[in-house]
């Protein structure tokens, strides 16, 4: 039996999205912009999607634009809003614990010539509103701070941080990048206060290749893909219909009070039955979303224990999948030993998990602490 | 009984490719970046398919970078080149019959500062080997022409033009956007002597959102995207898996030669039936490439026989679909009349099409003729 904990980095899809995204391939085929009726159920199909995707975010259906998934949506968020407003402002505020597509295209500003601030958390990887508000200024066109960190699960006061920034300054594009957070939180862009959010399909169990990004009507981005008329011309390129109709599916499917509770009970049964491990520290902070347990397991490298639970047949990550093994510049922010942060695992939830999963990702933790320890 | 004559927007997925797809979906749906087994196996999946296409195209394995469609694969081609070079070279030319994906990436090229320039095509459709070194000079940095029109079916003589380029200018890049042809002629990028190609999926019978651009081995483009490693971080983000193992698989059905001459004969066939019809006339140029057929029919605007042939169930385009409607481009640049472009339809074939759909087809624009010529 599979023990799948590595939701953070993606997750099954749905069997009823899995499904629809196979009577999109194979009946409704056509392409949204052919004219004829083949084309409109296409296009129907990519409206009810983008409308129940809107609802769940609180947002208008136009307000929704899709792209290839969360990689994307962050670039265009991060350089679209950044080169809108260059003329005027060129000051650029993002945490330093966020996802690489945030970092590596806030990087590629700065070699462009843009002035980029990082903004470090606090020692629990908290992004604070005063550590943000000390780097806004009058030059700042875009501040970006995700929801919910991948490799932690720790609750960005996103809303707060945007509140305080548009009060001081209302012209700040403030954009979350909240794909560890949608499905699991109640997300709500009016009450975030957010200009443009990012979602990602594959997180919700919804095929990979799919995600979108929510952008405020009036709020002016730039696009960086052109062609033809897709998607305002903000994101052309023909859709990926079948991806996008199984993305609402699993949107619909989405019962965020239940799993929460049902999650945040495996996630206390966990961190309990690693307690009685010698050795196993938690390094998610206490009030974290439990869909993400970030630990160390004693002196036992990442990739080692990664592999020896793989062995039997458990399933977690060493970080984020993106960084494929490289060291964690959240947990080094966080101002984790060298050792701590070299022996993390990231251990992430879905709905499917059960005490089942959790048994025997410990029995495996233990024993690999007793076999591996002293390699 | 549907007659789908729309191919060249899009095509049905294949069994096979769809069923693969939803194994990957709902079996296979590990992150290729994870560490353990489930991303493994999700990743040889990517490989396989990227040997199937890097075969298919004479290319080697390590040359193919998945994208999410021609649309992403073009504009990573134009800017990634133009920009590669920019501090020594900033001309860029391109055929003016392109897609929109590459038309609009030169014109945001030429909004940049580079000086572009669109090179007209003769009055068949197609762009001379003479037009195109007219433009090409010491300061051009990348040439891109297409290997076949989506409107008309032409066959552009991209081999010969980039032999004549890289004689006289060794250095440019040589682009050409393949959509139209992969899987329909045998394509070899080193027969071509392209640097960089663009394939799409949904052309071929596979999903929708998944394309891939070859880059020969030494040739250095920049990214468009940042974030992970994946993709050697020229198109970083979590791989569209489902859709590249079913374009993998789609690839692995092509039959070039057998179809070739089965398309072939519905072409000649439909010429036939159609050269009866009082009003209509071919657009398309007779040496084109017979999956694509353009015709302009009578004075009846493209869109009301569109919507006429629609009710009996035969879908036809009036243009490339992601140009919704607007006149065309290509007819306007091969010097057609305003009437005869405005009465054009573009009617394109696929494997699963028989002689009943050209029937269909015929049937419906003599009735159409007779019914809306007045109108």
């Amino acid at each position: 039996m599979e023990h799948y904990l590595d939701n953070s980095a993606t997750t099954k899809v749905s069997q009823k999205a899995a499904q629809k995204a196979l009577e999109m391939m194979t009946e409704c085929y056509g392409n949204p912009s052919s004219l004829h009726i083949k084309g409109m159920y296409a296009e129907k199909e990519l409206e009810n999607a983008r409308k129940i995707i809107a609802k769940e975010l609180g947002a208008n259906t136009d307000e929704i634009l899709f792209t290839s998934g969360g990689t994307e949506a962050n670039n265009l968020a991060i350089f679209g809003a950044a080169y809108a407003k260059r003329r005027t402002k060129t000051k650029v505020v993002v945490s330093a614990i966020e996802h690489s597509s945030i970092i590596e295209a806030a990087e590629k500003l700065k070699s462009d010539g843009f002035n980029v601030t990082f903004v470090q958390p606090d020692s629990s990887g908290v992004v604070t509103v005063e550590n943000v508000m000390n780097e806004v200024d009058d030059n700042t066109s875009i501040v970006s701070v995700m929801s919910v960190n991948n490799e932690t699960g720790a609750i960005m006061p996103a809303g707060d941080i945007f509140t305080a920034v548009k009060k001081k300054f209302p012209d700040v594009i403030c954009h979350t990048d909240a794909v560890q957070a949608f499905g699991k939180i109640h997300l709500n862009v009016k009450k975030l206060g957010a200009d443009l959010l990012t979602a990602s399909g594959h997180k919700v169990h919804a095929p990979k290749g799919c995600g979108c990004i929510y952008i405020k009507k009036g709020v002016r981005i730039l696009p960086r893909q052109f062609g033809g008329e897709q998607e305002k011309r903000i994101r052309p390129g023909t859709e990926a219909v079948e991806l996008i109709a199984a993305f609402g599916v699993a949107c619909s499917e989405f019962d965020i009070d239940n799993n929460l509770k049902k999650i945040e009970k495996l996630n206390t049964y966990a961190k309990q039955k690693l307690s009685q491990l010698d050795g196993v520290v938690i390094n998610s902070p206490s009030d974290a979303l439990p869909y993400v347990l970030n630990i160390s397991a004693g002196r036992v490298r990442s990739e080692t224990m990664l592999h020896f639970l793989e062995d039997l047949d458990v399933f977690v990550s060493s970080g984020s999948a993106c960084a494929k093994g490289k060291p964690s510049h959240v947990l080094k922010a966080m101002g984790l030993s060298n050792e701590r942060a070299d022996s993390a695992l990231r251990i992430s939830f879905s709905k499917f998990n059960t005490e089942e999963d959790i048994d025997a990702l410990c029995d495996g933790i233990g024993r690999g602490l007793a076999t591996l320890a002293h390699n």
